[in-house]
């Protein structure tokens, strides 16, 4: 929480909310909004009626949501951010700002509205409406998505299975709602799994069952198949499974082609729905990229969540859902794609999505021929760099000249593309560890912790790529290499004969 | 639904689906985008794994809401608005479309742009991450907005307790899902009420239960309480009333000042919150305005729910709530305001509301000194004279020279402001009567049954005056008065002993 004595202004400074990067933690030295307005709420301008009693709320009686860690993880690794402006921060998953300028968004939009007028011939009191009038449900621009998907993931997608909506997240949200009947379905995860989707799933009371993920192979297929069971076994119905088969956040785990394939089979032989989401595929440094699992999906098992956060514009707000399961009407006998139903459920939270942010994105879309791949050649080989730069970097500080770790429980992970690196550490990592870090050290990450339900994580940190420059690469890592230096020459958290992995 | 020959491309065209006006129907003649997508999912390209049950979902098996005719309603009223581009249309609550252009929107985003310059002193890498890059969860025009609050509503408003949102659906939504701990909280409702608000309701599984409204009052108060010591009598935990003060939709009333203050009472003294809506507060006809239950709020008993969607521009999709109630933490003892646990929410609904919408709304604010309602004096003097022109329409229509009707049921209420006129015929009005409307006399209005739980409104229907020209009201109104005439003549549908209001 700020304190009141936190700047109150908000019309300054990014945010420190990221969507998929989803760290929270906020590089800026600019003055900014406190994510959370201030605790001491002012005093009334007159007294309650009732002096003695004044009113107000009690945790207690709201959705028990709000007392979650997960609702509030976020906004404690912003406020440590906050606190420490100055600090190099491997902690946001945010995109690299070097690519985008608010002078982009005026080009964008006049592409857009050109688009309008001379490919599809509207009026300019047409185009007008188009943007600055409320606009429907599924969106504006699902056309120009499917030629994207088409582009890009070599997708075949009907627009009328697309649903627009505010980022990756409300998409989420709505794929939940509509799944979640009553109190016996439940989600499955792979974990460590990003904290949206563990906090969305918590808005609708739906458990989230784990997944064990791995760092090889991303999801380890037996377990997923036990949890199935598992949950039936308990009268409880598994709807779906979540998963990142690109660089996930936050392991930057991938999943290889034939267990993508194995995947699909399961999902079919146990009747199950596949949750894909994928904000990093397009990023995925010097190897071949995998397809989808919606591009491989031929039973209509996969519901595919696409965002446009990393690879068009953060500010636009734009994501997506591609949801071709047929929902028979079990009073009717017809059926519509589950899409349908997501824009019904969308209608009575957010609408529709903003058309002018919309706009904006169909603008850089229709720019570069509808291919994301091409247009983020650039922002691909600066991740992939500064990934390669972290990876050696933690090499040259870590290991030995014959390649053993210097300290026993020192090793990470080599992710192939992607934002995420994950460092196991012989001590205890948590939110204490991270303000030391901040504040001893000047170097912000993420306790892995915050991305596992129950006990999980506690001796790891996720280190994101993305928004560090080389420099700071260097300085970061020599600041972390000297607090790893630091726990690991304290008696209480010397390795011991624990294996930390 | 849509016929799968319905066209496919989204570019083109306005949607229908609107927010606070709340009607659905499209007066716009080029094709565009169905709000639902095809009924008829295509082939997949190759079979499901097994060819013999192929595999689909089933609404009985997604949350109960989506078969719902509460979250249908608009887009069945799409559906016939689609078919009937020509008709006068009656029927959607948008904004005039005369006050704003696609151009608006650079202008807009450029004034923005130059006050974080000028005003906030950011450099333009610090301009360009604020409009570009994710934002903070709460917003970053909460201070334009309070600024716009204490210029049109005399409100004195801590801009940390206002949560920006997308558009004030979302806000309604995030009050919503607080205050829903479980299945014993209930929510109030002045019917008939805004579907918006049933529709959210639904999604939580939050049972809404009316309270009477009245034309001439608004609410009845004495209902009101009458509904509060019913539910709890039930084991029920009343925890808010949801009401429109100013020209509400769809009844177009209002509640005057003495009932304002009491209700303000009656709302401490039973302990229950007040969700005051207001996108209309601002089109007050040509009388005074009346203080929001908000500034007139001194024991912080209402959250304001506030809407740009009719003051600066639909399509930016921005609204706000503002909830500066104490919450004590029941672990910690510490208070926050509610504003704070909203923001939790939405960080796992939406993340944040676009920032470059938010930019165009912080524009329109500063170019007209945070004065809407001066911004909309040409809006205000519009919508007052379309309202004029339909009640006198009316009458001329449907009044002798005496004053008398001339037929015995018909009736009307002559709200002083907002877009909103309820007729009250001698035959019922629904669905299918809207059908007939459309084709025999293309003319479209929305069946008022639309806004209420249970029976009610089923020989009333709602014109909506915003979109409408001179010559459509003229014209549009002959078009009702030959609907009326004929089914007046209907010998089943003649008007009989019984009242219809």
């Amino acid at each position: 929480m700020q304190s009141s004595a936190a700047p109150k202004d908000s019309g300054a400074g990014p945010g420190p909310d990221p969507d998929h990067p989803r760290t929270p933690l906020e590089p800026s030295t600019e003055p900014r909004t406190p994510s959370e307005p201030s605790t001491e709420p002012r005093t009334p301008s007159e007294p309650s009626t009732d002096p003695h009693t004044p009113f107000e709320l009690s945790t207690d009686t709201l959705h028990p949501s709000l007392t979650d860690p997960v609702l509030s993880s976020m906004n404690l690794l912003n406020e440590v951010a906050h606190r420490f402006p100055d600090a190099i921060s491997f902690a946001p998953g945010r995109p690299c700002e070097d690519f985008f300028a608010a002078e982009d968004i005026h080009r964008h939009l006049r592409t857009f509205c050109r688009y309008l007028t001379e490919e599809r011939g509207l009026t300019t009191a047409q185009v007008d409406r188009t943007l600055c009038q409320y606009g429907p449900t599924n969106g504006i621009i699902q056309e120009l998505v499917a030629r994207n998907l088409a582009a890009d993931e070599g997708m075949d997608v009907d627009p009328a299975t697309v649903v627009m909506t505010v980022g990756f997240q409300e998409a989420l949200f709505l794929v939940l709602r509509a799944l979640r009947t009553d109190e016996r379905d439940v989600l499955l995860a792979v974990e460590p799994a990003y904290v949206g989707l563990t906090g969305a799933a918590r808005l609708l009371d739906l458990p989230v069952r784990p997944v064990a993920g791995t760092a090889a192979t991303g999801v380890d297929l037996d377990d997923l198949v036990a949890q199935v069971r598992r949950a039936r076994a308990a009268g409880l119905r598994p709807r779906a499974c979540y998963l990142v088969p690109d660089f996930a956040n936050p392991s930057g785990a991938g999943i290889g082609l034939d267990d993508r394939h194995r995947l699909l089979a399961l999902a079919d032989e146990h009747d199950i729905l596949l949750l894909e989401d994928n904000p990093y595929g397009l990023f995925h440094g010097h190897r071949e990229r995998l397809p989808t699992l919606k591009a491989l999906d031929r039973a209509r098992r996969v519901i595919y969540l696409g965002s446009f956060a990393k690879t068009v514009l953060p500010g636009a707000r734009v994501g997506y859902a591609v949801a071709d399961q047929p929902v028979r009407d079990s009073a009717t006998g017809r059926t519509a794609p589950l899409a349908a139903h997501l824009s019904k459920i969308k209608s009575m939270l957010t609408v529709n999505t903003s058309p002018i942010a919309q706009a904006v994105v169909g603008g850089k879309l229709i720019e570069h021929g509808y291919d994301l791949a091409d247009a983020n050649a650039r922002a691909r080989e600066r991740y992939a760099r500064n990934l390669d730069q972290v990876l050696d970097g933690l090499a040259r500080r870590f290991r030995s000249r014959a390649g053993a770790p210097h300290t026993v429980g020192i090793e990470w992970n080599t992710p192939t593309g992607g934002f995420f690196v994950v460092l196991t550490v012989p001590f205890t990592v948590d939110d204490d560890l991270l303000e030391h870090s901040a504040r001893r050290y000047g170097v912000l990450w993420t306790p892995m912790c915050h991305f596992y339900s129950g006990a999980g994580g506690d001796r790891q940190l996720r280190l994101s790529v993305s928004l560090v420059t080389e420099d700071e690469i260097e300085e970061g890592l020599d600041r972390l290499a000297a607090l790893v230096a630091e726990r690991c020459s304290r008696p209480g958290d010397r390795p011991a004969a624990r294996s930390t992995r």
